[in-house]
Formats: C-alpha cells, sequence, structure tokens
C-alpha cells in the first residue's frame, strides 16, 4: 500500500519529526502534525500553524554591521493555535492521551491519494475506561481557508460522560533553537491577540503581529449532535466545552477558517465568519470528498509509479504530495525552504524554488508554476532597488531570501553573494516558457524579468581581454565563497541573456506596441541588447586544460584538497564543526554547482568535460547539502552511470521520512523532495524541455521492474511507462514530435509510441 | 610656541572633539578632556574615563551564527566618573560655566612637555559676579593610578560664599552610536556599583563589570585650605560639598585614585586607600614637578624637531605625546586603537601597534616596546586556542582585535581572516631584537612566538608545483578580503618563517638547554624547522610579468579599476557608502598594503617593482583607512619624490588636531600618530633597523630648513640632524658602526658624524 504513510511510534523523539511528516498544508495554510490532545509536559514539539507569506518583520543583529547589509528581516509566524482538543472521560475528568494508561492499538495515517491525515487508538485509561477514538484532519486545497478536525468517539466499556475541552488559542510563539544556523534566530513572540470573541457560535481570535502590523483572525465553529456546550473568553483565547453522554459513538467536528489582512484586507472577523456561513450546511463528509476529487485529479496527472520498489514509491509520492501541499498559490506567496511544515529557514523562499521544484510543477501543474513565477514578478521592484543598494545604476538583483521581497540573508558570502538566484529564475522563467508555451505570460512578465535581470549581469561583470568576467559572487556550493568566475554562475547568466535578447527579438516580432511601452516603462536602452548579446557571447567559462574540466571558479583548483582522510565522521556536516574561512580555503564543496551547471545546461558543455568533471566533483563534494544528491544522481545517469544514479537517487528519496539529515523535526527538505521527482524525470528518464521539443532518453535500474511518469507539457498529457524491454509513451491531446534517444518520432494522439530500451552504456547520453 | 596645543573654542561641536585631543593619559588611567562643570544639557559630549586592559564581556550578536565565530567580545568600559566639580557663586548658588554670562578671557592648554593640560577662565556670570578660575589635571606617569585636578579661584568682583560639589559617580555607561561601524556596537550600562562609602576622609566607589567579574574603585580626596565641607553617600557616587568664602584666590584639589581587580586583586578599596595614604603629604606641585620630569626625560631621547614648519613641529610632538600617554606599561595591555581617549573600536588592540606605533617604541623608549611584546606573549595561549578553533593542528592565531586574548572581531571577512596579524607580530619580536639586542628576551619570548607563528604558516599554506601558497585570507587592506596568495601576506609569513629558523639555530648555538626544553613544552618536532625552512624558500609570492609589479593577491589584477572618475566625493569613504561585496569585485584600496610589505620587507622586491608598484597602487588608493597615508609618504621618499612624500605626510600630521577624518570625537588615530613618527624617520630620514646595523638615508622636503630626531638604538642614544647641506650623526654611548647612503661610518662616542647632503634623485634611494 504505497498510498499511505502510516506510524504506530508513540516516541516523542520520533513524534516531533512526525509533526513535520503529517503536516497538512494547502500552499495557503499549514498545520504541524500536533496530537490534538498534546503530549507530556517535558516531550519535545513544535507547535505550528502557518499561513504562507504571513510574517512579521524582525531587526538582524551585527557585530560590525556594514553597508547595505539588511537591518531587519521578514520571518514566517506561527499563527493562532486552533489544534487543541482536550478529552475528558467521566464524572472524574481523566484526560485522554497516549502517554498513560494502555494503548491497545494505535495507528497514524497520512493519506496520500486522499489528502488527509487519521489517527485510529483503541485506548484504555489508567483507571480502567475503555475506548475507541478516530480522529481525521484535512486542510482543505478547494477552500484554501479551511482546516477542519473530527473526532469520532467511540465506547467500549465506558459509558459516561465525555467533556471535549476545545481551544482557540492566540497566545502563540515561533520555535526559537539558537544553537543551528539552518532553524533561524530566535524570536519567540511576534503576535499579539488585539481580540477574542464569541460572534453567534463562532469563537473568533484575531491576533496582530509586533512590527509588520499585519492581522490573522481564527474563527472556530462545532459540529456535534447532542450534547451542551459552553464558550469561555479570555483575554488570548476562547475556550469551548461541550458535554455529552457516550452511550453509543459520537463525533464532534472542529472547523477553523484562517484568514489574514494581507488576502483579506480588513474587517477579518466578518470575512471569516463569511466563509462558516457559506460553509453551514455543507458536511465534513462533502467538504472531504471535495478534497480527495482535488487530490485524485493531481495524481491523475503527476503520479509516479515505481514498480519494484515499495519503499522508494512511498518516498517518491510522499515527496511530490508534500510539493502539492507547500507551493503558494497567490502572488504573494511561494514555495518556502520547508514548506509550511516548520520554522525552518523562517519561512523563507530561495533559488530551492526555481531550480529544485518549479520544474515539478511545470511538468505536473503548471498553472501552479505559473503562480510561483508571478510571485517573483511580483517582487521585481524589490529585486531593482536592492540592485541600487549593491551599487548598481540598473537591473534587479533578487534578494537570497525573503518572503515579502526584501534581502532577508545577514550572513552576505553565503547571501546576497549568490547572484546567481537572478538567473536561476530568468532560467525558470524560460522553462515555464518552453513547457507550456504560454506566448501571453511570455510577453506580459518574462520579458520585463528577463530584461531586468540580464541588465543586471552587464552591471557586474565587465569585458576584459576579449573576454567577459564576472568577480566576486558566490555559487550555490557555499563551502566557497566570493570568487571570479563561479562556472555555475557564469553560464548561466549567459542563458539569461540570450534569452532577454531571444526575448527581445520576439517582442519585435510578435508585439512591437507592447515592445515599445516596455521599453518606455524600463527606460531600455536601444544598445542593451547588443551589449547583451556579445557580453553572452564573450562570458568567459573557466576550463582547465590538464584535468579537461569545468572549475568551479578561477582559483579553485589551486588550493589544496581537503583532508577527508583525516576528517571524523562526526564531523560532517563540515559546516557545523569549521570556520568558514577554513572551508573556503580547500577544494570541498557542499555541492557541486559546475555538475548542477552542467545539467541545467547541457549544451554549454561536451560529453568529456561533463563526464571528467563528475568524477572530479563526486571526489571533493560532502553533500552537505540536501539538494547535492539528486543532481548527482541525474548527471550520474546522464553519463551513464545508473547504478550509481541510483545510489545517490535513494539516500534522498527517503530523506525525510528516514529523517536522515537528523533535522526534519524543523520541517521539510521541499527543495530535496523536488529534487527526487527531478531524479526519475531528468534523471532515469533522461526528460529534458528544449527549445527545439520533449527530448526522452530513459534508463531503468537494475533493482526496479519498471517505472511510469504522469506529465503535462504544452497542454497535453503525456504517460511514459519505462519497462526492461522498452519503453512506451502515450500522449492525450494533439499529437506531438518527441525525441527519443535522439531520434524524432511523431506521436499521435491516444496511440502508443513503443521504442526498444536502450541499455545503459558507460559514456554519456546525449 | 611648539610646545602646547592651544584652544580657546567653546563651541560644542569642537569641544567633543577637544574631550579627544586634550585627554590624559598614563598607559594604565585615561580621561577624557570633560569639562568638570560640564557643558549644557543638548551639547553633545563623550564623557570617560577608562583604564587600559579593564573590559566587561558582551554578547555578539548574529543574523546567521557559523561554525568559530566568536560569541562574546571583550569591551573597554567607560568607569566611575571623577572628572565632575561644580562651582556655585553666592547665596543664590549660581552656576559656573562657559556657556552662561560673559567669557572675558578663556584659553585651555595641552602642555606637551609638562604632561598637564590646563585651562584659564576669565569669567562673569549672568548676575555680574565676575572671577578668574584656573584648572590644572594631570594623569600621573609615575603614579599611575592618580588623576588630580586642581582648581584655582580668584575673585575680581565678587567676593562671597562659594560653593564646590565634588562627585565621584559610579553610574556611568558607555557611549552608544549604532550607526557607525567603526565605533562599536551599543552595549550602554557594563558597570553595576557595588559600594560606596566614606573612609575617614575619602570618598570610595567601588563598581563591577556586569560579566566579566572585574572590579575597579575610585577613592577620592580633597586638599584644600579653609572650609566647611559635607559628603553625601548615595547608591551609586558620594557627593562632597566644600564651602568658602572668597576672598583671595583660593585653591581646591581633588584626587582620584584609580585601582581595578586586574592589577590590585582583592580589596580594592584599602589598597586605594593605601596608595591615598601613602601621598599625604605630597602637595599637587609636587606630583606634578615629578610629572614633568618624567616627560622631559620623554623628549631628551625621542622629541623630533622640525625647522621650519611650526604646524607639522606641532603635529609631531602632540603625536607623539599622545603615543606615550596611551601605550599600556604591563603584561595584561597594549594599545588600543584610540588609546586611552575613546571607545572607538570598543578599546581593542590590532594589529596597529606592531607596524605602526611598536617601532616609535623600539626607538624612543624600548622598555615599553618590550612591554607591549610581553603583552602578546601573555596571550600566547589563547592565540594557540584560536588555531585550533581555526581548523589547525598546532601553532598560533593571534586575535584581529582583542583585550584580553580572546578573538572579538565578528565581521570575520575583514578579522579572523587576517591572518597576516600572527606574522606581524613575528615581524615586531624581531625588529625590537635588531634594534636592542636584547639576547634574553629573544630567547625567552621571541624564540617561542616565532616558532608558533611559523607552525601556523604551515597549517594554513601548502606546497603546489613546488611553490608554497597562502589561500583564502584577508590581507591589510580590507576593500579586498578572502583571497589566494596575498603579496603582504606571504611575504611577511616568509619572514616570519626565516626568522623562526634562524632562532631555531641561535638557540641551538646559544643556549641548548633552554632549547630543549622550549622542544619539550611545544612539542616541536625535529623536521619542523626544516619545513619552515622550506615553506620560506618556496614561498610564493605574486608578480606581474608586464606591469613588473606585485599584484595584491592572486587574481586582483584581473578584477576591474574601480570607477572613481564617477563616485562622488562625498562617497567617501567607500566603506560608507558601498557593500563590501561591491568594493571586492573591483581594484580599488583602503590602503595598499604591498606597498606596506615593500616598506617592511625592502630586501624582498627590485627598485623597478618597488617604482611600479607605487604608482600603480597610488592610482587606486583612496586612503580611507587613517593607515595609508603615512606609508605612501614613507615610500614617496624611498622612491626619491620627496615632494609627494611630503603632501601624504601633512594630511597625517594634523590629523586629528584637524579632525580631518570627522571622527576624533571616538577617540584618538594612534596607529596614523605613529605614522608620522614612522614617515619622518623611516621616510625623510630613510632610516632601516637591518641585521647589519643602522641605515640612514636622509632626504629633507624644501619646505623644511631642517629637521632632527632624538633616537635609541642598541643601548645608544642617537641624534640625527638633517640640514640643507649636510647630515649631522651624533651618538653618546659605545661607538658605533653606521650605514649613510649605503656607506659604513664608525662613529665614536661624543663625536659627531658629517656627511653632505645626498639632493633627492629620482630613482629608489636603496
Amino acid at each position: 500500500m504505497t498510498w499511505t504513510i502510516k506510524s504506530q511510534s508513540i516516541n516523542p523523539e520520533r513524534l516531533i519529526v512526525e509533526e513535520s511528516l503529517f503536516s497538512l498544508a494547502n500552499g495557503y495554510l499549514g498545520v504541524r502534525g500536533n496530537f490534538e490532545e498534546g503530549y507530556r509536559e517535558t516531550d519535545p514539539t513544535i507547535k505550528g500553524t502557518y499561513i504562507n507569506a504571513f510574517y512579521d518583520i524582525t531587526e538582524i543583529p551585527y557585530g560590525e554591521k556594514l553597508y547595505g547589509f539588511p537591518s531587519s528581516q521578514q520571518k514566517i509566524v506561527n499563527v493562532i493555535d486552533a489544534g487543541q482538543v482536550n478529552i475528558l472521560l467521566g464524572t472524574d475528568e481523566e484526560p485522554f492521551n497516549l502517554f498513560t494508561g494502555e494503548v491497545k492499538a494505535y495507528e497514524r495515517k497520512l493519506q496520500l491519494d486522499k489528502g488527509y491525515t487519521e489517527r485510529l487508538i483503541h485506548w484504555c485509561s489508567p483507571k480502567g475506561k475503555e475506548l475507541k477514538l478516530y480522529f481525521r484532519r484535512f486542510v482543505s486545497f478547494e477552500k484554501k481557508e479551511l482546516f477542519s478536525i473530527q473526532i469520532k468517539i467511540e465506547p467500549i466499556n465506558f459509558f459516561g460522560k465525555v467533556k471535549i475541552v476545545s481551544t482557540v488559542n492566540g497566545d502563540v510563539k515561533n520555535y526559537v533553537n539558537e544553537n543551528d544556523p539552518r532553524v533561524g534566530s530566535g524570536h519567540g513572540k511576534l503576535l499579539t491577540t488585539i481580540e477574542s470573541k464569541m460572534v453567534g457560535e463562532y469563537a473568533v481570535v484575531v491576533n496582530q503581529t509586533t512590527n509588520s502590523g499585519l492581522q490573522t483572525a481564527c474563527i472556530t465553529s462545532y459540529q456535534y449532535v447532542e450534547g451542551t456546550r459552553t464558550d469561555q473568553v479570555r483575554d488570548q483565547s476562547v475556550e469551548t466545552t461541550i458535554e455529552f453522554f457516550l452511550d453509543k459513538p459520537r463525533t464532534v467536528e472542529k472547523r477553523n477558517i484562517y484568514v489574514d489582512t494581507r488576502r483579506h484586507g480588513e474587517n477579518l472577523s466578518e470575512k471569516g465568519i463569511d466563509l462558516q456561513n457559506q460553509l453551514k450546511t455543507v458536511t465534513f463528509e462533502e467538504l472531504l470528498s471535495e478534497q480527495i476529487d482535488y487530490v485524485q485529479k493531481f495524481w491523475n496527472h503527476a503520479d509516479i509509479v515505481i514498480h519494484g520498489d515499495d519503499k522508494v514509491q512511498e518516498g517518491i509520492r510522499f515527496n511530490l504530495y508534500h510539493l502539492l501541499q507547500s507551493a503558494g498559490r497567490d502572488p504573494l506567496s511561494n514555495i518556502a525552504a520547508k514548506g509550511l511544515s516548520g520554522e525552518g529557514y523562517e519561512g523563507h523562499y530561495f533559488w530551492d524554488t526555481e531550480i529544485y521544484m518549479l520544474p515539478v510543477f511545470i511538468m505536473t501543474k503548471p498553472e501552479i508554476a505559473k503562480q510561483l513565477l508571478l510571485y517573483r514578478y511580483s517582487i521585481l521592484d524589490h529585486a531593482r532597488k536592492r540592485a541600487k543598494e549593491m551599487g548598481h545604476r540598473k537591473g534587479a538583483l533578487f534578494p537570497w531570501r525573503t518572503i515579502a521581497g526584501g534581502e532577508c540573508s545577514s550572513y552576505f558570502p553565503a547571501g546576497t553573494a549568490q547572484y546567481h538566484i537572478s538567473a536561476d529564475i530568468a532560467y525558470g522563467f524560460v522553462q515555464y516558457y518552453l513547457a507550456t508555451k504560454d506566448e501571453a505570460f511570455f510577453r506580459s512578465y518574462a520579458a520585463e524579468l528577463l530584461f531586468e535581470t540580464a541588465r543586471l549581469w552587464l552591471e557586474v561583470g565587465h569585458f576584459t581581454g576579449g573576454q567577459f568576467k564576472i568577480d566576486a559572487v558566490t555559487g550555490p556550493d557555499e563551502y566557497t565563497a566570493i570568487v571570479n568566475n563561479n562556472y555555475y554562475t557564469n553560464v548561466m547568466a549567459k542563458y539569461n541573456l540570450k534569452w532577454a535578447v531571444k526575448a527581445f527579438k520576439k517582442l519585435e516580432k510578435d508585439a512591437p506596441e507592447l515592445l515599445a511601452e516596455l521599453k518606455e516603462k524600463i527606460q531600455l536602452e536601444n544598445d542593451e541588447p547588443d551589449m547583451w548579446q556579445e557580453a553572452a557571447k564573450k562570458m568567459f567559462l573557466p576550463y582547465d586544460e590538464q584535468l579537461k574540466i569545468n572549475p568551479q571558479d578561477d582559483t579553485f583548483l589551486q588550493k589544496a584538497v581537503w583532508d577527508f582522510e583525516h576528517t571524523p565522521k562526526d564531523h560532517y556536516p563540515l559546516l557545523l564543526h569549521y570556520h568558514p574561512l577554513t572551508l573556503y580555503r580547500y577544494q570541498v564543496c557542499k555541492q557541486a554547482d559546475t555538475v548542477l551547471a552542467h545539467f541545467l545546461l547541457e549544451d554549454e558543455v561536451t560529453e568529456e568535460t561533463m563526464t571528467n568533471s563528475y568524477f572530479y566533483y563526486e571526489g571533493i563534494t560532502t553533500h552537505d547539502s540536501s539538494l547535492s544528491s539528486c543532481i548527482f544522481s541525474i548527471m550520474g545517469a546522464k553519463i551513464g552511470d545508473i547504478e550509481k544514479a541510483y545510489q545517490y537517487f535513494i539516500e534522498t528519496a527517503r530523506l525525510d521520512l528516514d529523517n536522515t539529515h537528523g533535522n526534519t523535526k524543523d520541517g521539510l527538505h521541499l527543495a530535496n523532495m523536488g529534487g527526487t521527482w527531478l531524479a526519475i524525470v531528468f534523471g532515469f528518464a533522461g526528460i529534458r524541455i528544449k527549445e527545439d521539443g520533449l527530448h526522452f532518453n530513459p534508463a531503468l535500474p537494475n533493482k526496479w521492474e519498471g517505472y511510469e511518469c504522469s506529465l503535462q507539457y504544452c497542454g497535453r498529457a503525456i504517460h511514459l511507462k519505462v519497462e526492461k524491454e522498452r519503453i512506451v509513451i502515450e500522449i492525450s491531446g494533439n499529437p506531438l514530435k518527441v525525441s527519443v534517444y535522439s531520434k524524432t518520432y511523431q506521436v499521435s494522439e491516444q496511440s502508443s509510441l513503443i521504442v526498444p530500451m536502450t541499455k545503459k552504456e558507460s559514456g554519456v547520453r546525449l
């Protein structure tokens, strides 16, 4: 059964991890998998409810603050807690929880194909009250404000008074952990309750952030058949008590509506009450059935089936499901590094989106991909402003980490210095265009973004000795910082520049009036596209004649290689055990950005350089970044070493499920989740989206019987099936020309293209 | 009169600058030139009393804290304020101050040849009380704990009751300025008063730091002839009121003794009272006469006389005097970047000491130079520990900025990454040895320090392609950071390594038992000196064949040159207007460290490279650092361009007196002060201390009639007189061989060596 994630654990150390694993979200609202009835006082827990892009502003402290260091940052806020429901049994009010009495049976499930979690419990209290409990909860994909919990209680030997004590609690704070730089700085209390009240049968709590002045409200209703209800309004919370006599199975539903001023404007409680009213006659089962429909439609276009490997099948579906949960659906939001499952990296958006996650949506749910790009377009003005702050006359420099558009990174050598993010975003716009041919979007949004990012490269780089060079930037590999001519940055900038020129020519031809308008708007000079062309043409891409590889940067190969032999195992990840300067001094990679560049832009590199580089960097890469292994998997497949590709792949597929990085409690590793999908689709299946169409180069790891991918491409549904002996490609929609193993085929609707499987070779599969 | 610094200003903006200019100190205790009677409430002031190396510990905040970033730092503390004395006139108690009534005459003087400051005032109160006041104060060079203030009041038309209200105030805090990275972070309140009391006639206040647990006490006595005295003990202060009838000139002395637990151990108030008791029968005039003796002895061995340029004469004596005031006299202390004149750079010690100030003491007051080096030796264990934290197996890495030995720099690219400080300190030990031939010191301290710093270079560098290279460090020029093979660092490391080998061989020969002991102590392997030798021999020193210069580092010349033409004048200093990353991207120097290296180690470079480099770097150096111009002056003289040397020199000679950098209020620029002395002695006079003796290559700027330098060298007093046509060298002590214009002369005691002046040439004067 690979559609369900199951657990029977009540080990506290595991439960805090499961809070992330069993988190529920819909791109707007996210709720961690906290037990409704709570834990013991000493048990570790991170209680969390998050609204995507709902942030407070906190000061960034510096020992020495230099010019252009951001003075404040945005930080995701743990909002009003509506998850708490206590169950008291009998007149002696014995509280239900799994850490007292006897757990006769317990199972928790995340239903990946249905979009909800459930807990099935058979429990006997310390004093012998035996009953069954059944919790279900979901965060609605169709009604983004809705988070609902249903609790069913069934008597076994206990028939008596039951008291349900449920709170909507505005007294919340963010999780504070000072010791791990990957979690974020400790600013606990970001919200103040400004209103708590009853409006009719609704419990209403309104909170406001300390510095950003944003508000959020939770409006809660209860559905139950019989019983008495009392509501107690407190300063920062509303507590509702429902009492009934348990003579037969009883069900209580707690239905919470979350609204916020960024999405719903003023008068939040009225807006929330409206939304509650609209659902008044709709049952939990009806809402859930809508949820199931949504999720199943998604899987129809996005599922990946692995034949012969249930563990991996579970991992890949789990990952894909969480991606669906995490992606923002409006221009205010994007995908946080931890989605809506935790507070790691303070809810910030990084380059992870464009390079690791956007491709998943481009090829499974392009309407979400479009929203993610619209978000970037919406912060273009911030990026223009930041470029100016960084001393550039024009262009757009996207923030390394942000929520609302301002730069939030305080350690610039591994933050602001990562100029490549602007090229990554440009790359994302181009990839979306190539996979959708959404011309309207290209004209209205992509062109402007491509122009502004291209301008940045002209500002940051310079022509010298017939070449265009880019100095003092940091590539994606954060174990090396502030270097000249980082291969990744330069090659991505080149692509950015080339596409800016293409966009200019395209608009000149297809939409001259739009272009004129745009030129006016951004004060584009006539000679700028020529300069972009020239810079792209002359872009310096470092190459080492002796090793026949692309060096990571101008001086990378001159450094000593890290002494891996004498590095104790427990000193990984290195960043937690060595000063950055020590790391910068050696040839050692957290992730190999040159290998990544070879994946993203394979036409810029020869087979030989690609293969040599792969092996060279493999020898010095620690994979301390969760973004690393998937790329080595993809490129392992590319250079024809499928079994190596498989080894890398299985290290990533269950990273969170098995908590292999040890920090899943702080939230899921969303980019890695995208990476596992990439490793199958771009790695094993060898798919590439290029200007001349869709390319397939499938291979099959020995351990698998076969695999299948459902994909979207240019308005068509594509189904790829890879078996031991053959490949089957099916297309719904208009006929399509595809390339398989570099041969072109025309596939017509409803027909199948069957191509014999090419066994893995030792060379590069180009 | 070039022995007196005078001012008649009561402009508040100037007065805050004069608080630094007229500050008094003795290497232990420092007091800013605050008016005893205070200012108006809205006037800017930085009240300050400092004890060298008396510090509190404050947390260093980080937005993102990475491994090895120091979590706390030491910070100099503004200690108990004993400077406040209010004077109330008449029964209506009209307060004296210079901002009301009529100032009929006012002059303030710093007596450079006598070691005190005074204020001569003729003033009439708003209600017409006319009188003369005469304030004198000094911080004793002979009794380090003593700070005394004498106030003489002389009636003109006012004869009546005078009330002197004087406080010893423990309620003090540090100055907070968040906006300038050069000042330091804002931690105001570092001290708590733990005791305030009267012991006999002494007012006693004891304060304790918040985190370092250090204590300091001030014990104050008053000397006056007639009058009634009352003392009021408050929680954090003691207020003493002395009333008398002003019928004739009256004098009151406030005599303050400062002690601290780092110097005086426990029972501070008893220690302070003891010291007061010892002085009971000594008068202010007697103490002052002792002070004058000390200062005049200093000038006898250290004065520099400029004939024909009073402004410069004033500057150079002012600077030298403040150096004398600022240098620590015990192994706990050194010279803070701002001496004891302000809180800029938080009272930290930098490389400034060894490169800009130590040479002054080596050649004028070698006993202070020795103390400064003993301080470095005393923190050697901290440096060993820091090397380990930075991932090195052995060796000593000195902190970039510190008080008690721990690394206090929070921005490591321009802090910890400046590994050169360890070589700079080693260089200082060697220079001291060469100028004093203090063999005992060399064996007991220098050898160990040279060994441990040499080890560092073996750890941080690596052999590659027959060369020894040093990656990922920052040179003194902070407009470029984290580079490979910074010329300055490499050449200084080479010298460090060579001298470690020399020290090893010397001890092997002269003191084999001491060497055996030392080898045991620091676990020195037999092959280490060979490795040092090898690394020194193979040290890579970047050289550019085309420009025939030493590039600042491996990639410096590949960067674009900063666009000086389009940089607005008000955008200097650049660091206050551009993000560091922007600065790192260009060829632009805050100070030219290659030119500095050519000065310090001229034997490593040819005339041609030296001259070419000078002009190349001159074109791209902003002199945004106050450490820059003096080096360009020295090297201007070196390459034979005396008038250019003079231009640079006059920019530095009066930097603080004229407040040309605009931040003298935060304290004096001690390194620049040393730099002006260097510019004369090493620049115009062309003196070098080498293994084969003392070298002179004097030149004379056109504007001057001549100049004279009094110097110490190997136990001898040397007097150099440079005139238009000739050079006169006189020596007291044993005969000495000296080199003048590369010719060797034997100078016997009490005789004069007269050499004709060689006119400036266009080439390098080697």
